[in-house]
């Protein structure tokens, strides 16, 4: 959900991507990391084989207290701690202590974010892509009709119907290039241990980052605990596609005023009071969701200030600030196509 | 729920606050307006004292249809007209066209989060009173011990307990004298009709929103429907106490340095992988909420630019952040409850 | 200026504003900030009548050595260290070690930021009048006229000219009475010492405070160094201020459009490629300035956080940040102030 | 300059990216524009190539009436009307209205600004790279010192200066690979002429696209008028560059306090009250830029939110916070380079 309220998630949420970011969603993918990790380090000799497979057996199966995760994330400030001890205690002697070996809590939550993104950035991309087809659609069987092209909020000249599309359309095709482009920088293991230079794991550090990494399909990287770049980088571009889709929203409430009528809608919002009313609601929810994205990627800039080799509050501030990035943009997304369906461009006026 | 994710929610969430947010509570306080607005418009002669009466007996016992709900504001960009079809629908014949009548959707929005932040305001209110408490008592038994002042990030001279408390209460004291001081001016009704002035009510609007707001126990005013700056003023007030509580806990944070140990933290969070650790993890939370909710404060003042008699962008985007900017305070105003009590000053230093 | 280009001032800028914020204007208040303690600790026996006379003396006519006091504010983060060397220097001996005594650069600089803001609010309270005024004389001439209501981007239902003007008119009067209110939490003197307790005034430092706030015709208050909620707090009422111009702007530029025809503006913007064009120049640039304070008030939010006694890092924020709300605010107004005047409401279509 | 204040830029400012950024620069860059789109018109055979030869000859010795621009911007809302006809004065019959044939302003300004660009992220590349070369000396010489590293504000386990060199330089090696890749995208022409489809060009607009771009050693672009994601993205660029630069800041000023210890800083900044202090000022400094930074990429982002062909709300959202944007990098990466120069390490601890 976007937002707490269930109710205001029907206008303004995702569920799918609110599915992708659930916290079973987020347990799994903590616990594929551990997996991964304990089978790269039965690889690379630092645990025996049998402590991995006891591990891999307990995690395939693993069903957590969340209560008692709770109270110590409450606690913790993250959830690792007590989520290592219920491991620990469902592995048993002797191998218990050899799940998470070497890692620390930031290794888990931040490969699992990534995991979590891995899933999430093929939904964005299908979704840029449908709205795509539908403005290459729309501009292939309205593309020659005339529109007038406004400036600074005049009328400024004619143009067409396939030039409006192709200014909502061109950084769409960007926006794609751009995930697409970012995948090889984001989508890596994080994995440093405690002080994020690989100390813990008794000189095997880097295969066992290389192992993790093969394991989880992710790409490799430097342990990046406190150098967020990546991550920032990321959510400004998905600021980036929500703006770009704030604008279509922006110009079809434009233009689908009365007065003005070169769009029309259907489907439109009603009013408890006015029953002529055809409200362009979703075209106002995209300048709506443009505006909070732009917001909270100004406030997840402030996390970059990352003091030393971890920051609680910085890395709290991303926890609050990313996810709803994420489903701000799904929803942005989902919310854009189905407004591209409800256009159609008026005849009657050209 | 400040997230969406019920886990993080242990950490950064504040439940009672969430709770007085509730879709349900919104929905009391929605059909609290009705039944308000009813009554009035039968006192003042525009509907039949009967009506009112049916009106009142279904409201007290009605159960709304969620899921039709849910797709009417999904629809119709606000949940009203959904609401006042079943509302009409439950009372039936011959009285149900009566019920909202002359009212819109915002009229009944706007005054049910006003009924809201009501129930909410005295929460914080509670809780700064809590806070104050604690730190005086804090400041009785501790008062007298020497500590450093620190001025940009570097030993100062000596000053003492008490003159450190002194720094962190006065904020309190302020904001405390602004939440009862803010109260007149912005615990009041909305009441408008569909383009802010009263002309839907037959000449009767002024003495109907007199009683209406004798009814629910609010202030009156004038229309406010696009004159949104009483809302974002007081939450700009509210991003001044999870800012002077971000204050408190980014001292904390630098006192409890192992280097510094002017204070000591009890119950502090343990690591994965360091269990000598003891983390001020309250501390650094409070900063966290402290820059999230000085990101959202910055976007919900975006809202006032709120084109024409209503804006569904702008109006959109106070729903996304203003509950967040009371869930944020409210956690802000929690947690701050909870650090002050495992705060200790190290007499072995002095 | 509102931006480092001289040229662009001549849209966005303010020159009153930015000459109340001059470096002379700063030294000025800061020359009489040292005049007026130096006053009152010869007043309170701290330092010898003669001293205060020898001091008083110089800073009447000090002119600094701005290159020195450059290199010193780059060395020291804070112009103060540098000046009171100079001032120290010209003074002489056997006075020169009496100015500045006990006090510390924050007092300086924040005691004459005050008494700059002393002398801009009255601006801002001028032009919100006049610009009331023209509103009022507006709605004298037209008030009656028709006009569509707009809500959610359609054509809601037909009022009046005054019901639009009394929108824009009344948050005006809520600032003007924020304003007011605001003086006397606002406009006080800081003076702390070193670590903001006072102990530097060898027991006397409330009693030179009181006098050090009389002669500069200040509120008394407690030592605020590290406690910035009040200006917070008036900052962000100042984007309440240009929020509402803001929401002025979007209507007009509404409003203007060819083919809504609700207003025509008098002395619309060129273009250099489309003769016809009369562009709403001054209402889009109040939009502008709305989104751009209510920004730079969401990162002055963040500059809350300050850590200990005195904050470099924070107290640098507010310097990069309030000026520019200042500046913003007072744009904010001069524009709006010229657009009421290039406003007709068009007769024709009603 | 970075603020309006001359005195705060000797802290806070960039002297070499202002001059980059002055009135001067921009009116070379826009001449630079109308000179390369003269000859390349000629060349397609728009205009007369004598008309591109007088156009040439007046523009290489051209001197503006200030005065007359600035008022013009003032009522225009963009000072190329104002330009152009001054420009169309000086070249005179008959070839005065061949210069800026079938442009609009945003072409001019557009193109310009993205000349200035490429003159700017030369500089900031130069000052990561010398950066980058101070950290690898500084590794050198002291790499192999033993260091504390402290997670959550809490001393974790000891590690060396090269594992803390190698965090701050990581991403710098990111941020200017992303400089290089960057340049091909953002580093084109703007044009579109009146409503941004080359219209305006009779039939040669991309042909003269083509030449513009040879001529003026830019890239080629369909117009971007309203599509501004690549500017907005080089601005978020930029922001993680400052905010890399905070996280170094932050790192030092915690370092460098007087119960840690872990580095020196020689120069540090001085205290008008406390002579024994050595204030990190840099390095505070260099937290309060990536904070202003991060505040104004939030912002910039709100200018996605382009209404139509041209918003002049939008546009000059962006030139009230892109400048800002590169003032507050370049003195970002000033300062560092400054910073670093002053960072000992403390070989007494180890």
């Amino acid at each position: 959900m976007l937002t707490q309220q269930p109710l205001l998630n029907a206008l303004v949420g995702d569920d799918e991507i609110a599915a992708l970011l659930s916290d079973e969603r987020q347990m799994a993918a903590m616990l594929a990391f551990e997996r991964a990790l304990a089978r790269a380090e039965a690889d690379a000799g630092l645990i025996e084989d049998g402590a991995a497979l006891a591990i891999e057996m307990v995690l395939d199966n693993f069903s957590p207290d969340w209560q008692a995760l709770a109270q110590g994330l409450a606690r913790d400030g993250v959830v690792v701690p007590a989520l290592v001890k219920q491991l620990r205690k469902a592995i048993g002697e002797p191998h218990g202590a050899k799940v998470h070996l070497g890692a620390t809590s930031q290794d888990v939550i931040d490969t699992a974010l990534i995991l979590q993104l891995a899933t999430i950035i093929p939904v964005f991309e299908a979704r840029l892509e449908s709205l795509q087809s539908a403005l290459a659609a729309l501009s292939k069987v309205h593309g020659a009709q005339s529109l007038m092209a406004h400036t600074r909020m005049q009328q400024a000249l004619p143009f067409t119907v396939a030039d409006k599309i192709r200014i909502w359309a061109e950084p769409l095709a960007r926006h794609r290039k751009a995930l697409a482009a970012i995948r090889s920088s984001l989508l890596v293991i994080q994995l440093g241990g405690p002080i994020g230079n690989r100390e813990s794991f008794s000189g095997k550090g880097d295969a066992i980052a290389r192992a993790v990494a093969k394991h989880l399909d992710l790409g490799l990287a430097e342990p990046w605990h406190s150098g967020r770049d990546p991550l920032v980088g990321f959510a400004s571009l998905l600021s980036l596609i929500s703006g770009s889709l704030g604008k279509f929203g922006a110009d079809i409430a434009l233009m689908a005023q009365n007065e003005v009528q070169e769009v029309r809608l259907s489907g439109g919002g009603g009013s408890s009071a006015m029953a002529q009313k055809s409200n362009p609601v979703n075209a106002e929810v995209l300048v709506s969701l443009a505006r909070y994205n732009a917001g909270l990627v100004g406030t997840l800039h402030q996390a970059l200030v990352h003091e030393n080799e971890r920051s609680g509050a910085a890395w709290t501030l991303e926890w609050l600030t990313l996810p709803q990035i994420l489903l701000t943009t799904g929803a942005s997304l989902r919310i854009a196509n189905l407004l591209v369906k409800q256009v159609s461009f008026n005849t009657d006026r050209s």
